[in-house]
């Protein structure tokens, strides 16, 4: 076997093994981009390994997704296959089944299609698919997302390499992000997780006030949410069962309070947005709005998204991510949230995260702890070796947390 | 466009238009294997073309039934995706859906599992898929087989060809068993349902009490049930759609009654059955008992299978083809009923259908008005252009009906 091979083998290993956390006797169900098919059956073949009583696949092709917005009738594109989410949430929710996605799509697949009908396809889908996510999100079961470097995502990444050259190059950086570069992938992430646990105790115990970012332009004081809680790492599904619900990840993070958010910040880092790269982009916060923001380049796009809602010039994450991660490493920008949001300490606009606040609240309640509310969700990178963090405690002591980006506590 | 994909484009807008003869609007769930994703594709195409609102498409994959039959826990083959099956029943009733299957896999796709767990899996499998199959031979909804020349089939009928050319030859054995290659084939079948159709209104009309087949080797009298009814060709729907559920099909069919069939037969041609070709098979049959069973070659197998219970040894259908048909022409064993059982006229040992009798009766009924149960179902050919078939009336007329495996009514 090759390394290429050898790597490969250990990434399925561990989507099962420490991704999934499989239990014996468990029923998968998986999806994926059609052109993962070698790569699902690697899975598939782990999670049997592993014990799996069941793996079902469930592929997603473009090609598929483009006749369709192509030439369906326009009142046809509300339909969505909400008897296929409906089982999937009762799989999860009675028959115990994991679930495993595998990400990494072509950015550029609806490229050239009508907008309107692109949107009212994924309006019906949202809606379908919505009894499915929530179980997910609840945690009901055990789940991870693992990536493919499709051949899509490769010409996003390398746009100037020839196709074989960016897919082997995408899946080097994939190793590389999600440790199976280790000598033993799977102790890597037992102690990544430790060190991730060990940092969310950490700053739930202390219950700092705000955070402090100092840098480059940047000096952004991010008050939290009252009862915010810190997450990360491992996730302990409602029966109690660690899995890792996204491979990778690098950060601890918390809801911001959407009101008591000051100063200017400035990202370390470029933004994928709607597919084009967003550089330069600085923002000026005033009482928790971003009451100016601009970009060198892309800054149309941005604004155009952040009009959505009131709440899209708020803060609904901050989420602190040390400098020296395997991602911030690879030095790409994967045009891709699981990877680009894990590699530097960043903050976003747009929704909270109910799980970042006691009792999971939402709506009206999650607002009166300051939680922010938006249909969007926009994580930029604001942290970099230039950038140190403090954390400030009521009485107003300040305790150093990250030093040139790297942690001190 | 080569003469090739021209075909192909016209199996499947055949498939689309003909078997399942879509309605505007209309959802489609498809199954597959995961080879044929070029020709699903092309199928979505024209589905879209047709006014499709959304086509899904289940992918099963060889690869992923092996490595489950060879590595997973023994309790976990009692697993199924029941979820699934539940959803696509969900579909076919409450939401309209039709149901488009593309057939053809590899005979010998389990080889060298063991037999026990591919029992057991099988058994699970029939179980959960039951609400969805019943959906399907209920005709709540329009549905359609359609072939694939998949590689290891091609294999299977073309065992000395290099595989490129084996599955060249089996998709123009397709294009030519489904009418493709005629100008029109959507025409084409028109005009065949119309034969096909009137050749079941006769025959249910005239009321035959028994048919006599006459041949080399072969004298024998198949009395037909009580109450028995032709069918073949396009059906309708319960909402009164007509579609064609078997692309091809060339048979007109009914239940013979399992205490009334007399005499000797001798089959016209190679039977397939379990990966294997059962040659030179005979029977006797002695008040609609097979008294006498025998093969020149294969006969293990089969006599294996006619143990399986008592109703095995009993005839559940009675066929008529006429030996002209296009599939015939090929002179090919498919080693697949959906081709094999429509090459010549066939009597099947086994299970009677419920629509071949007045009522759809099942069970008790059913056997009251001498239709066959048993847990299997057997077609094989007795009919050719050496073979007569009179029908016999209660009278005691005789009315010619093929002449030299012809129709002459
Ligand atoms: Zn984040
Ligand atoms: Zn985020
Ligand atoms: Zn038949
Ligand atoms: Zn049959």
């Amino acid at each position: 076997m090759n390394a290429f091979q050898e790597n490969l083998e250990k990434l399925a290993e561990l989507a099962v093994r420490v991704g999934l956390n499989l239990e014996k006797g468990q029923e998968v169900i998986a999806t994926a981009p059609i052109e993962a098919v070698d790569f699902v059956r690697l899975l598939a073949e782990k999670a049997y390994a592993q014990g799996a009583s069941l793996f079902t696949v469930l592929y997603g092709d473009n090609v598929l997704s483009r006749q369709r917005l192509a030439l369906a009738p326009e009142e046809g594109l509300d339909r969505a296959p909400a008897w296929l989410y409906e089982g999937m949430a009762k799989a999860f929710r009675e028959g115990g089944a994991a679930r495993l996605a595998v990400s990494g799509n072509d950015p550029k697949a609806l490229e050239g299609l009508p907008p309107e009908r692109i949107g009212r396809a994924q309006q019906a889908q949202s809606r379908a698919y919505k009894p499915a996510l929530e179980a997910i999100s609840q945690f009901v079961t055990n789940w991870t997302i693992v990536p493919f470097a499709h051949p899509g995502w490769a010409r996003a990444v390398f746009p100037s390499l020839p196709e074989g050259e960016g897919i082997a190059r995408l899946w080097q950086a994939i190793f590389q992000a999600t440790r199976v570069d280790a000598p033993d992938p799977v102790a890597a992430w037992e102690a990544h997780n430790r060190n991730l646990h060990q940092k969310v105790a950490y700053l739930n115990e202390r219950r700092f006030q705000a955070l402090h970012f100092q840098g480059p332009g940047t000096d952004l004081i991010v008050g939290l949410a009252e009862g915010h809680l810190w997450q990360g790492g491992a996730t302990p599904t409602q029966k109690g069962r660690l899995c890792n619900p996204n491979l990778p990840t690098e950060e601890v993070f918390t809801a911001p309070h959407r009101e008591r958010v000051e100063g200017v910040v400035r990202a370390s880092r470029p933004l994928a947005l709607g597919g084009q790269l967003v550089e330069g982009l600085w923002a000026r916060f005033e009482g928790g709005y971003a009451v100016a923001v601009g970009a060198e380049k892309g800054e149309e796009v941005l604004l155009k998204v952040l009009a959505t809602d009131e709440g899209a010039r708020r803060l609904g994450e901050v989420a602190l991510v040390a400098a020296d991660n395997p991602i911030a490493k690879t030095g790409l920008v994967f045009f891709d949230t699981l990877f680009d949001e894990n590699a530097a300490s960043h903050i976003a606009f747009g929704q909270a995260y109910a799980e970042n606040l006691e009792g999971r609240p939402t709506g009206e309640e999650l607002r009166r702890r300051g939680g922010n509310e938006s249909l969007v969700h926009i994580d930029w990178m604001i942290g970099s070796e230039a950038v140190d963090v403090d954390g400030l405690l009521e009485d107003g002591t300040r305790v150093p947390l990250m030093r040139r980006g790297l942690w001190v506590v």
